[in-house]
C-alpha cells in the first residue's frame, strides 16, 4: 500500500518575495473611492489606519514586493508548510484523480492568518505603532494578531463580536494567553458601539460592527493603528507564500494541478494559494480550472451584486467595488465564522469578473461530512471554513471517477479543527443544521447600497 | 535582533530503527509479576492483551528495534519533528543558558502520543487484530490511538473516565471524528465497571478504573486487544524517535545539552527524549543532569513508594516494580490529565533508584504562570502536561542566571494546549487553584500495596 506523501521543502526556499497579482492583470481593479467625495482615496486618507509600509503594498503596481528578513525569520517557525498528496482520500473515494493539498494549519495560530498578522506587526513595530486593534468572528483572525503582537511587543486590543466572545471562550482563552486584550463588541469603548447598544442593549453584535469599532479606536487615537485579516490587497500579498510554495512542491512532486480549489469568505487563504498559479496562466502559461467554494449561508460571489459598498456596518471605511450582500446583511450563525463576511476581496471579485475563477457554495453539513471523511482518511481534522474546500475539492474528484479521468486536483487546507470540536460536536449529535439566509433582508440589504455612479 | 532558531531534519533522517535503554543499563529492571503466583509473566501470559511482536519488543534486550516501514511512511507526516533554539524566552528571562526544545505538538493528535499509537496499531494490524480497546484521562491518548485505528482501518473503543467525559467534549468529538466510539467509564458493558456502578451510580470514574475495563473486554474477546499510551517498555521504546531526532539537531546546532528537561505522568515522553541522551552517555559518553517533572498533586516519583504494584483499581494488570501511589490512590482533579497516575513507567522508576535521573515535583499555578510566559516569547502555547516541562526548564535557566553560568537546557515540548484553553481560561480568571492531595488517603493507598517479598 502506498500511504499519502509529504513534499517539504528546504526552510531556504522560504519565498523571498510576495507576489503582487496586479501586475499581471489585463486590467487593474477599480479604484477605492472616499464615501464623502467618491473620489479615489490615496495614501494620506488611509494613513491614520495603517502604517504606510502597508499603504504602499496596498497600490503598489510592481510584481514583487520584498519580505523583509524579520518577517522571513518568523515565517521559518512553520513555514514551508507541507504539502501532501491525500492517496489515501484518493483510495477512500476510489477516484483516478490525484489530490493534493497544502496545509497551513501547522502555525502556531493553526490557520494561514499568522502570514499576513506577521508582516503588518512587523510594518506597524517599524512606524512605532505602540497598539493594533481589529476584529475578529470567530477568532482565527484576532488569534493570529495576538501572536504576532507578542512577538513584536505590541499591545493588541480585539473587538470579538459578543455572541462568539460568549460562545467560545477558548479562542479568547488564545487571545489572552498571547497577551492580547478581548472586547465584546458592540462595546461602550467606541461611539460605535454605544449607539448600537442604546438601540439594543444585548445585541449580539457582527463582524460589521466589531470592524466600525476597531477603526474608530485606531483613528482617534496617533500610537494606535487597525490591521485587517482578509479582502485587502496588501493582505492577499502577503498570503501569496502559500501558493509559491506550493508550485515548487508540485514540482517536487513532477506534477501539474489541473484544478485548484480554496473556500473564501473574505478571500485571503483562496487568494494565497492561487495567485501565483494564476499570474503564471496569465504570462502565458498553463490554463487552470479555479474555484472559489463559499458558504451557501452567506454567498457572496455567487448571490451576492457587483457593486461599490462599505467595508463595515457603521461606514467608517471607504468604498471597495466588490461582490457584497450589502453592509448591512446579518448572515446566519454557521459554524465557519470565518467566512460569514458580507462581501468579497475587491480583487478576487474583480477575478470573477473576468472570468478567470468559478466560484460554488455548499450548505455546511455537506461540509462536515465531507471534512470527516478527509480526517479519517488523512489524520487531520479541519476547520469548518476548510471543509469547504475539502468538500469542492471532493466533488471534483467524484467528478473524475464518474467521467473516468484523471486530473490533478490542488487545494488549500487554510487551517486545523482543534478549536472548532464543538461545531464537530454537534454534527456528530444531530444538532448542526443548514440554515438558508433571509431572502426578504438579502433584497433589502442590497437595495440599501450606497449610489455610486 | 536575533531570533528563535529551528532546526529541522530532512525525513531522510526519521530513524530507521527504535532504541532501547535496556540494552545499555547496567542492571536489568526487576522481573514483571504474576499476581496470582508472584513468578515473572511469560509471553503467553500477556498474548490476551497484546499482539506476540509487541511482547517481544517489552522483553527484548536487543540495543534496536527496526521500525516497520508503513510505521516510517506515517511517522513522514509529521516527522522529523522540529528542535528549537528558545532565543526570545531567553532574552525575556535575560539568562545566560541556551535553552531548546523539540515540539511534538506537530503531530495530527497534537502529542508525542501518535508515535507509539501508530506503532501499535500497525503490529495489531499485522496480528488480524479488528479492535482495539484503551482507556484515557484527559483524552490525548484516545485521541492519538483513533487517529491511528483510522488509518490501519482498526475499531477503537475508548473508555474515557466518565468526569472528563462529561467536562471535556472536545477530545470526544476529537475521537469521534476519527471514527472511534468513546465509552464513559465505569460503564455497565464490563464486570468491573457493574460492580463499580453498584456501589456508586454516579462514581466519576479514574484512569485505574477505564484501564480495568479495557483490559476485561480485551481479554474477553479473541478478536480484540488493548492498548497502553505509557508506563510498558514497548511504549517508551517507541518514543525513543525523539530523543535520537533530538541528538541529530543538537549537532545541527553545534551545541550539547547539559540539562534535559521532560514532565513524567506515565513517563513515555520524557523517556522517549531522554533515553537516546542517557544511552550514549552509560556507553561512557557526555554525562547529563537529567530532570523529570512531575504534579506536586500526583507526585508518584517524589512521594511514591518503589515497590511491586497494579497498574489499575480492579488488579487485572500484572504486578510491576514502579514508584507508586498505591493503585486505589484517587489525586485530587488538576488540568494535566494526562499526568494523573498513580505509578510511573518501571524504566523510568528504575533510573531514579540507579541513581541516574532527577525528580521535582510542582503545583499547577506556577505551570501555567511559565505555560503563559512561554506561549508569549515563543508562540507555541503548550499542554497543562508540557507547563510542567517548561516550568522546570524555566527554573533551570533561572539558576543559571543567578550563578553567572551558561548551560544547554533541552526540553521536550510534548503537546499544544489547543485543546485545553478551558484550562488556561480558568488560570486568567483566578479559578485555577493548587489543590494538595489527601495525606491520609494516600498513606491508606501506600498501606494496602500488595506484599511481594
Amino acid at each position: 500500500m502506498t500511504d499519502s506523501i509529504k513534499y517539504l521543502l528546504d526552510e531556504r526556499r522560504i519565498p523571498s518575495t510576495w507576489y503582487n497579482l496586479v501586475a499581471d492583470l489585463p486590467t487593474p481593479p477599480p479604484p477605492v473611492l472616499h464615501p464623502g467625495t467618491l473620489k479615489p482615496v490615496g495614501p494620506d486618507d488611509l494613513a491614520p489606519l495603517f502604517p504606510m509600509a502597508l499603504i504602499l503594498q496596498e497600490v503598489t503596481g510592481a510584481r514583487e514586493v520584498e519580505i523583509p528578513r524579520p518577517v522571513r525569520d518568523i515565517y521559518r517557525q512553520w513555514r514551508p508548510s507541507p504539502l501532501f498528496r491525500a492517496r489515501r482520500l484518493e483510495r477512500v473515494l476510489e477516484t483516478p484523480a490525484r489530490i493534493y493539498y497544502k496545509y497551513e494549519g501547522v502555525s502556531p495560530a493553526g490557520s494561514h492568518k499568522p502570514n499576513t498578522a506577521v508582516a503588518q506587526a512587523f510594518y506597524n513595530k517599524e512606524a512605532g505603532t505602540k497598539r493594533i486593534t481589529t476584529e475578529t468572528g470567530a477568532g482565527q483572525w484576532g488569534s493570529a494578531l495576538a501572536y504576532a503582537g507578542a512577538l513584536f511587543g505590541i499591545e493588541v486590543q480585539v473587538f470579538m463580536v459578543r455572541v462568539s466572545y460568549q460562545q467560545k471562550p477558548y479562542r479568547r482563552a488564545l487571545m489572552e494567553t498571547y497577551g492580547a486584550r478581548c472586547t465584546p463588541s458592540p462595546s461602550s469603548e467606541t461611539q460605535s458601539g454605544r449607539a448600537i447598544l442604546a438601540q439594543q442593549a444585548d445585541h449580539p453584535g457582527s463582524l460589521g460592527i466589531a470592524i466600525s469599532e476597531a477603526v474608530e479606536v485606531a483613528a482617534s487615537r496617533d500610537d494606535t493603528k487597525y490591521a485587517l485579516g482578509s479582502v485587502l490587497n496588501h493582505v492577499l500579498l502577503h498570503q501569496t507564500v502559500i501558493g509559491q510554495e506550493a508550485m515548487a512542491q508540485m514540482e517536487m512532486a513532477d506534477d501539474s494541478p489541473d484544478i485548484l480549489v480554496g473556500c473564501t469568505g473574505g478571500g485571503s487563504n483562496f487568494s494565497g494559494l492561487v495567485f501565483p498559479f494564476l499570474g503564471s496562466q496569465l504570462r502565458r502559461g498553463k490554463k487552470y480550472r479555479i474555484v472559489a467554494v463559499e458558504p451557501a449561508a452567506c454567498p457572496s460571489l455567487t448571490r451576492g451584486k457587483y457593486a461599490y459598498d462599505f467595508g463595515d456596518t457603521g461606514h467608517l471605511t471607504p468604498l471597495t467595488k466588490m461582490h457584497t450582500l450589502g453592509s448591512t446583511f446579518i448572515p446566519p450563525g454557521f459554524h465557519a465564522g470565518g467566512l460569514r463576511y458580507h462581501g468579497m476581496a475587491p480583487l478576487v471579485s474583480h477575478l470573477k469578473e473576468l472570468g478567470l475563477i468559478e466560484a460554488v457554495a455548499y450548505h455546511q453539513t455537506a461540509c462536515f461530512e465531507a471534512g470527516v471523511t478527509f480526517a479519517r482518511a488523512e489524520g487531520i481534522v479541519p476547520a469548518p471554513e476548510a471543509n469547504h474546500a475539502v468538500k469542492g475539492a471532493i466533488d471534483e474528484a467524484l467528478r473524475c471517477k464518474r467521467d473516468g479521468v484523471s486530473r490533478a486536483i490542488l487545494f488549500n487546507l487554510c487551517g486545523h479543527g482543534h478549536f472548532d470540536m464543538q461545531a464537530y460536536a454537534d454534527y456528530f449529535s444531530g444538532r448542526l443544521v443548514d440554515q438558508p439566509y433571509d431572502e426578504q433582508a438579502l433584497a433589502a440589504a442590497l437595495s440599501a447600497l450606497p449610489a455610486v455612479a
